[in-house]
């Protein structure tokens, strides 16, 4: 067999995905897109995409690795399990599943996965929707040496810090839903400060000033609060992205038997602000449960 | 009357009010220092001050201003109305109350200011003692015209950044109130974090460097949380003082009418840390109100 370049699939071309997979095309990988929304996968063809296709069946022989990008453990058995990817792949080849799932399913999907002879890293990223097209996200990442080095080429095109959390399949997603009870309770926490701070009358890009200039500011407050005091709720990370990863973080505080003291908080603040109506807002707008406060408007 | 230096007062020679008198020495100012410790006056002393003294009454007479950074609102008015500080200063010489107060102390205290011709600025401040020390605190001010004016030199001594927040006295105090919220919120989620990751056998050396470099950062987390990897819980801010700010936010939510989720569940928190015999403890010590978790240990 001659040497070639290595061939990876990046399924999910949302704000990650997307990124994920011009960084792949950057670092000279054979790339290869999959997504539903057909002008997503245009723009990937123009960017230089090998090929692009709303079933990755159509390339699965030709892939040495695939890099999931999608939304939940539901879309990701449904792409691997039930559309029959992994019955398609080569021996071999390695998932490096990169949705934000339990330790349990992601323990489900390595076994599923052995039975047909192919690699898995559990490996959740975060960064935001920036670093990845800048070909630098974080990735938190579980997974025998075998795995690590199969996607050796992806890791280097697509993340700024790969943190091998170890070889048990699990950690890495373990990791990932503590790193998202802090990122959910900033926001949540964010977004109470600013609705306490519009009713007591302080403007809120004078706050906003003030928090990201001391100690009390935090990544996603600087990210998210610009938001609230531009008043543009349009989505980059959705209110109900958020009702699902604290409600994983609720799964796993249970399993653990864990106080989930602003975990659990956080979750209802979310929740509410889906069952009011804002669920595909950004997730910033968990600011409007607030009522009877004056906000920015756009 | 020549023109002389202006001469300060810093009292309360705390982390912050040593930070602050320091930073007067090197811009020039006549600085004065007053605590009640005499270890640290002698350290003051040493660095150059014009007079310290357990008593500022010693030198009231000579004060261009004072800036007071002592804990709260009661040794504020110990200080400035107990003591009779307010009818030894000279009329015109301002004072910059620096402590976390309420907006309505604060505002009492101004009415006190105002019948002896006193000038006063309502000037919370954040960013830690070793900004304190740069002479870059971060302060959030508001009052006249005059006071500004007055108090410049030693604004310019002490801070990297003022806010103007306003003329009204207690917009100032409020908006530090508010920035407690986040601050005490976010020590109090760093700790649940860390807690969870350590019953769920995540090593917390890894999980403070994934969060450090990733989307779930904030200020307190990487400040704070580096204290639990190492096992030192020795105060540079105590668990104490959170018990006393998360009390003023949630005394300004009351008077705000304001729904606090959770700034109210961080306060039950620390005061849980704290009823457990952990208020002299740093406030990162919040997290040993999980139990049946295995934390480093010194």
């Amino acid at each position: 067999m001659n040497k070639k370049k290595h061939s990876v699939a990046v399924i999910g071309l949302g704000s990650m995905g997307m990124g994920a997979a011009r960084s792949c095309l950057r670092a000279g990988l054979s790339t290869y897109g999959v997504d539903l929304n057909q002008e997503t996968l245009d723009i990937l063809s123009d960017a230089g995409a090998t090929a692009v296709s709303t079933d990755c069946l159509d390339f699965a022989e030709q892939l040495d690795s695939v890099l999931l990008l999608v939304v939940n453990a539901a879309q990701v058995r449904q792409v691997l399990i039930t559309n029959g990817l992994i019955d398609r792949l080569q021996p071999g080849a390695a998932i490096m599943i990169s949705a934000t799932i339990s330790a349990q399913d992601a323990r489900d999907f390595a076994e599923h996965l052995r039975a047909k002879e192919l690699l898995m890293l559990d490996a959740p990223v975060s960064g935001g929707a920036a670093k990845a097209q800048q070909g630098e996200m974080t990735v938190m990442a579980s997974g025998s040496d075998s795995a690590f080095t199969r996607l050796q080429p992806v890791l280097e095109a697509t993340a700024g810090k790969v943190f091998r959390i170890g070889s048990e399949i699990g950690l890495g997603s373990t990791v990932k839903i503590i790193h998202q009870l802090l990122a959910g309770v900033h926001i949540a926490a964010g977004a109470e400060a600013m609705a306490m701070a519009a009713k007591a009358g302080i403007p809120l890009a004078m706050m906003y000033d003030v928090v990201t200039n001391a100690a009390g500011n935090s990544w996603m407050f600087e990210n998210r609060m610009q938001h609230v005091v531009e008043g543009d709720y349009s989505p980059q990370s959705m209110v109900d992205i958020f009702v699902k990863d604290l409600g994983l973080v609720t799964d796993t505080a249970q399993s653990l038997k864990f106080p989930l003291h602003l975990g659990a908080t956080a979750y209802q603040m979310f929740t509410a602000a889906s069952n009011a109506g804002y669920g595909s807002e950004d997730d910033s707008a968990v600011i409007k449960i607030f009522r009877d406060v004056p906000l920015p408007e756009k």
